[in-house]
């Protein structure tokens, strides 16, 4: 488990949270593909679930990582799969209203919750990166198609912006 | 680069390849955790993208492996995210009818390829990954209150099931 920003220096923006609870190395990797695409990210925790579960164990880091990246405004819990370990665990901390959990981890909401954080409060940013990590599943062929026939996915236009400035 | 499964045993069922072409590691990432759900996971390959992007190298890594996992039924890209340099330099590949690419990658869609490939035709394959990968996108707030009022996710049953089995 890995967690940055839970120090800020004074007078920085607050912002949401974001946890990411998955299984093995996926949360650690999406985190890096962040940092690849946007530079240095901070206020973001990851923990790593692995077979064979020990769920006390993953539960306590979970509400430790929870505390690190907590700022005031809540914690975004990104987990892997609905209906999956990592969810189910996470899923147990929703009596808490400074939390939201949004399944079907991608790394187009993970971009979008990094870049909208600081402007919205949690249950918007849970709802706007469910809508984007929704969106950004396309298939190739439709997208062309639409492109050769004048469409387009405009949908997908702020991941795009995020992977150009790299 | 990995690939397996490019010589399997006569009389095994024709399937699907697949290829996992993302940021970093994300692609082996989720590799490993279907391993760690499923078990043996067999003809299966992935593209690393690492910045400074080499793209014709990169665009050959793809080519080998896609051949590698092609045993003649075509070849499904799942990518990370649409717009990204791993989704720009698969949808190139488009021309061959036998390759499809799905963009916007999370395990509950490689979960459903993995167990429908031996089943269904390529194009089939990808219509049906897409929609198992939208699906699997919830907000836990909203399913739990929908489980109060009798409500269900029948759409994630399968990636439930699939998880049941480790």
């Amino acid at each position: 488990m890995s967690a940055q920003g839970s120090s800020l220096p004074r007078g920085h923006a607050e912002r949401v949270g974001v946890l990411l609870v998955a299984h093995g190395k996926i949360g650690e990797a999406f985190l890096e593909a962040a940092r690849q695409i946007l530079g240095a990210v901070e206020g973001v925790a990851t923990v790593c679930v692995r077979a064979p579960v020990a769920e006390e164990r993953v539960l306590e880091e979970i509400e430790k990582a929870r505390k690190e990246v907590d700022q005031g405004r809540g914690v975004l819990i990104l987990t892997d799969m609905f209906g999956g370990t990592p969810c189910n665990l996470s899923l147990t901390l929703l009596g808490d209203r400074q939390v939201e959990v949004l399944t079907g981890l991608n790394l187009a909401m993970v971009l979008k919750i990094l870049a909208s954080r600081e402007k919205v409060p949690l249950a918007e940013l849970a709802q706007i990166a469910r809508q984007c990590g929704m969106e950004n599943i396309c298939l190739g062929r439709a997208i062309l198609e639409q492109g050769m026939s004048g469409g387009g996915q405009e949908s997908s236009a702020s991941t795009r912006d995020a992977e150009r400035r790299k």
